[in-house]
């Protein structure tokens, strides 16, 4: 009988929204039944980071070769140095049916998109529909720009979470946790894919 | 501001699967916050059943007239009774933004996919699965015709799984209850739900 083939999980969502911190904090928890794929970086260590537990640290020569030979899932610049996500490792760790975590950038998830249609796509936000709405009908102390400003900017990440599955407001680590293993439990439930192991089974595969 | 309408939840699954006990279970958690639409019957109140608790008990000249009347979401007779949802705690309760729990039978569940196309589907299975993968695979101890039982009894439940959106293994009352709760915390992460949101508030609706 086939394996079932694990899930591609990831998170993503605008910058300095706290990302890495709610991946420290899921990785951390004793009974989080999924693996973190580790991204590879062309930058320095900071202090205190390790190679092959923070990042895969290479070369910029290393690299490129690697994205010539076809095995980075999605990679991206900035500020002049690389990120990516090797692609072995990813497959292997599905193949073997365990799911797969990724945090990344949102230029990558949107590459991983068209690979993997797929994946879960998590899109975590700021807490900014409650504190909006809180604020848009509050009491109408803020000045006219500072709303035009936070419109703009709650605008631009409803452009940004239409290639989400899922939408996760990070006004708490925890809460945030909590949100999105709910939703790897439940993705795991889908009609779709139960009802495709269920098949596969009735054929004897 | 419009309040966010609440999400209609709906349990089903074949007869004897313990969608009962799962249900009583759940509502028996003190943080469970979505409401339990109590099912109206013509059948006679058991002992210790109460109306208003257990079911609505009513006549069937009263439950007649509430059909004529447009007054069920959805009804079906079994064994010379009655069985129906009242739609008005229905519509009521999602107006005022909270969800709405509902655990009926499979033709009932038919009926709601028609009319409530944005309602969650979950159909509650036995363990079968697991237990049928363990068996297929087994020592082959089974007669051939318990197997080919087991596989007809699989696939007619697979039929009927296809017009719901998450199948749950009823393999313990307590890991299906974790499981349902799951899938309504990730249900209000949906991005469809939080963009729609997002947007009306960015409309000042």
């Amino acid at each position: 009988m086939k394996k079932q083939r694990g899930l591609l999980i990831v998170l993503s969502g605008p910058s300095g929204v706290g990302k890495g911190t709610v991946r420290k904090e899921l990785f951390s928890q004793p009974d989080t039944n999924y693996e973190y794929s580790i991204s590879m970086t062309t930058r320095n260590p900071r202090e205190g980071e390790e190679d092959g537990v923070d990042y895969f640290f290479r070369t910029r020569e290393e690299f490129e070769s690697l994205i010539e030979q076809g095995g980075l899932l999605e990679h991206a610049e900035f500020v002049g140095n690389y990120y990516g996500t090797p692609l072995a490792y990813v497959h292997e760790t599905l193949e073997a049916g365990r799911d797969v975590f990724l945090e990344i950038e949102v230029q990558g998830a949107a590459q991983i998109r068209e690979k993997a249609p797929d994946a879960l796509f998590i899109f975590l936000a700021p807490p900014s529909i409650t504190e909006l709405e809180q604020r848009l009908v509050g009491r109408g102390t803020e000045t006219e720009d500072v709303i035009a400003r936070r419109i703009a900017t709650a605008r631009e990440e409803v452009e940004m979470m239409s290639l989400y599955d899922y939408v996760v407001e990070n006004d708490q680590v925890q809460n945030a946790c909590d949100k999105i293993n709910a939703i790897i439990v439940a993705e795991h439930c889908r009609r779709e894919r139960v009802e495709k192991r269920y098949l596969s089974m009735l054929r004897g595969e």
